[in-house]
């Protein structure tokens, strides 16, 4: 019997690696979540489009690709956004929209979910992906499945895939063209890019390595290791690319990004004569806010397709071919400047004393274990955590250069469900956790157990210091009793800081189920990196 | 001093009669903000801006316009779906946006919340508005302004406004192009239009008017109720005009929508032989999913610009003019068939039975007064509706065509806030509550009291019947203690008829704040018209 296109569909995403995929169902994809049910993946239904979004980013960024299926418009729409940080921050999404079916269309009737026609769907994701594909022809959709999987692949970036429902079932054509040509580096240019720099970072006095999110994106972290063994260069990682390398190697510095950093960290690394930037976007973000004073003079930077040394360029030098070509160079042993390695804070010995900022992260710190992953919403919770002390095999996860609040909730479900044994720890504001935060509920009904900290300022805490208003203000809930409302959770509200203690210990040993942990903050407490950066941004929010 | 390009815009939004904008602040639009903190504008933060948007596109329904404010991409994504749904629906909902300064853009760098480039935002609006404009020139951002609002209010659909930070506090230059040429009727088509039609109406048996929501959005209440006291016409509205024209009415035949409409409607208005279709947009679930019988050759049908009478259509016919036509002709007085005239179905009396989807809506019937505005969400909760009788005065309002769950709990707020004396009536299912119910936060935020009735049937009642699945169970939350959480209202479960009773009361005079009723249905409980219309949905989305 032919397969059908929604069957190959599924058949694929199995082979690429997707056991689970997020959702929500809608008339026009029941019958691919039909076919999603009566396959291995399992489907995880969120509350709403926009937590299948960030669930499946999140999943697609652990698991190396990550699928959202939703309906026509009503769904696809709420995704947008979603969709436009897996672009803005490389990660593998695959968005598939149900869509009215082909023969339905004819004489452009008022269909249900219709915008302005049956392609304003399509067209708005062609702004926010890699590449878009409609299924309405069994003889191209399987080419047009494996394009867009290769292509989510190769720039690690979304794409999008509408399958009009009258063509879910009809039979699939064989796919005939075959992969993508491969993406190789221009030799010569590699040859000269990997010659120079080898030159430039040998004659250095003091080479840095700073490492981004796309090492982990494109699967470098071990290359990037290889270097440092055979180089001994010290490593900083910029804020998105945190723990991308391992942070209790005694080569890494730590968090790198201008005016937020630690002081003894942007000391070392801006005085650098031969900054080696590989897979670290130049976002404002990770640039401090352009408060990072990196000189491009001397400066190497490797990005996905190509090399900078200084002022020029090789074109078609990719990413993975020059780090790779660095790490096999033999290295002359040589000792490099000392620097304070990150420690560490050691245990946390609570008092009865208020909470604040400072004492939430060093408690977290003293509270994470191996088998933990770090979830941080933008604002606060991204910035307090730029500090923490991520141990070896413990990883970290934020978006903190398209920034979108509320993405951390959601994304711990889709972590979880990419890894298992790793127990995710969300530090996510209060004025985020109003977005989303209801997706712990999916998170219960998928057995999961999310310990999430809520770091209640009373609003927009990272808005205050640039302009402040009534506006930055939000409502008062009370966050711990939501798990009368909502199943399979415990709540727990921490004013003191033996009140965390004890709430951070039953969470732990709270395995079935989530954990809400609503911490009361001052109004204007906040982390010190934070402080810069509002002041930096407060700058910019005036027009200056 | 000269005013700044954000001084002007807030007051232009005044001058159209904008009280209150919906939205949440972000650091690209903190200036603008301000300036509305300053104004007699009231900002209303909601939790997201999914909420911010189909609150405000609710405002602009009953306000005759509206406005939406948020930051740049991460907010205004958010807000796409409710961009669509005000499109598709016609509602002139105007979205403002911040964005980053027109300096900081040089040399395309990284700024946090940027996707593809810094007009990827503008370009996906252009795909769900009538008009954009980019505010980056202080020559022409009065003009550009304006010319958004008269496209708005010309179409009653959405525009978009994009304001670069830098640009903010920036001096205005005085709006130099007056207003949009007008926009009038071809005479001589109208006249002939006029002509034709008032013979058909003369010479028919049995003329029935099918009034629909298009006469709402462009203020023609009055032309109609004028029309139908000379003529004596029979109307049937539409589900998504439903209150358009007055239900106590004697001419008023009740809601017409094929098969999912009251036999003795359906059959009264399709052995009409001359239906006269004015404002009533031919979608999907207006037709009953095509179960509508309609004779397009003794049809007269009116819609924005033009009149089709039969199979051809006169071009340049603007639906005011035609209507405020037909209403001074002197029509012949006529006596036609008599119906059955919707009737009130009188008090409730309840009893220890447990409750069921029939006892529900003739409860509600029972407990609407003049001062309040029935909202209704997509699925059971608008096609049980759609059978409610709707006294003078009251109102009604459903995302009827583009039907995206989750809307009737913000539109709860943007209602609330446009008319102040009606209290609003939401019905919503448990999924599309879980998708934005956690909006009653912003109800009791700014003193609202909207009285919420969560209609639980665990699931996505309106799917079941067309291909069901574990997909289409979701998590059985404890709607009523949200109330623990959430500040400023009462939650209230109910099982049983005397527990409804009792709520209702409770809710009525719980008047400082919001109510959330939770109905617990059978799994499989419908409205006879959800059963009707999901049997044709599903032979749809099975392919047939």
């Amino acid at each position: 019997m032919t397969e059908s296109i929604s069957a190959y569909l599924v058949r694929r995403l199995q082979e690429e690696g997707v056991n689970h995929v997020f959702g929500v169902p809608g008339d026009y994809c029941l019958t691919l979540f039909s076919e999603f049910e009566r396959s291995p993946i399992q489907i995880i239904n969120t509350c709403d489009e926009q937590g299948a979004g960030f669930a499946a980013d999140a999943y697609a960024r652990i698991n190396g690709i990550g699928a959202c299926v939703v309906t026509y418009c009503v769904g696809g729409l709420k995704a947008a956004n979603a969709a436009a940080q897996a672009y803005a921050e490389r990660s593998p999404l695959i968005i598939i929209s149900g869509a009215p079916g082909r023969r339905e269309r004819l004489r452009n009737p008022l269909l249900h979910h219709k915008v302005k026609d049956f392609d304003t769907q399509i067209r708005i994701f062609r702004e926010l992906t890699v590449g878009t594909a409609s299924l309405d022809d069994p003889l191209s959709a399987a080419d047009e499945i494996d394009r867009m999987f290769a292509l989510a692949k190769r720039h690690s970036r979304p794409v999008y895939i509408e399958l009009p429902r009258d063509m879910a079932l009809a039979g699939i054509a064989p796919a005939t063209s075959g992969p993508l040509p491969p993406d190789s580096s221009d030799g010569e240019a590699l040859d000269a890019a990997v010659e120079e720099a080898v030159a430039r970072v040998s004659e250095a006095r003091r080479p840095v390595i700073l490492a981004g999110e796309e090492l982990h994106r494109f699967h470098l972290q071990q290359p990037l290791a290889a270097l440092v063994e055979r180089s001994g260069i010290p490593v900083a990682a910029t804020i998105l690319g945190k723990s991308v390398f391992p942070e209790c190697h005694p080569s890494y510095l730590g968090v790198y990004g201008g005016a937020l950093s630690l002081e003894s960290v942007q000391r070392y690394v801006e005085s650098s004569d031969c900054l080696l930037l590989l897979g670290a976007m130049m976002t404002d973000v990770n640039l401090g806010v352009y408060t990072a004073s990196i000189n491009r003079r001397t400066s190497i930077y490797s990005a996905k397709d190509r090399v900078s040394v200084g002022l020029h360029t090789y074109d078609d030098v990719r990413m993975e071919d020059f780090i790779a070509a660095l790490s096999k160079h033999d290295w002359e042993k040589r000792r490099f400047e000392p620097f304070d390695h990150p420690r560490h804070p050691g245990p946390f010995v609570p008092a009865d004393r208020k909470m604040t900022v400072a004492a939430l992260f060093h408690h977290i710190n003293a509270f994470l274990d191996k088998n933990m992953i770090v979830i941080a919403d933008p604002g606060d919770a991204l910035f307090g955590a730029s500090d923490l002390f991520i141990s070896d095999g413990a990883h970290f996860l934020a978006p903190a250069y398209y920034a979108s609040l509320g993405f951390a909730v959601p994304a711990a479900i889709g972590v979880k469900a990419a890894a298992p044994k790793l127990r995710p720890l969300v530090l996510v504001g209060d004025g985020a956790f109003q977005m989303t935060g209801i997706e712990i509920s999916t998170a219960a009904r998928f057995g999961m157990n999310p310990i999430v900290v809520v770091l209640d300022n009373g609003g927009y805490g990272t808005e205050r210091p640039m302009l402040d208003g009534a506006f930055n203000d939000i409502s008062s809930w009370r966050y711990a009793e939501l798990a009368k409302a909502i199943p399979g959770g415990r709540g727990f509200e921490v004013e003191t800081e033996r009140e965390m203690e004890a709430a951070l210990i039953e969470a732990r040993s709270n395995v079935s189920g989530w954990s809400l942990i609503h911490v009361a903050l001052d109004r204007d407490d906040r982390s010190s990196a934070l402080k810069r950066f509002t002041a930096k941004l407060g700058e910019r929010a005036r027009g200056g």
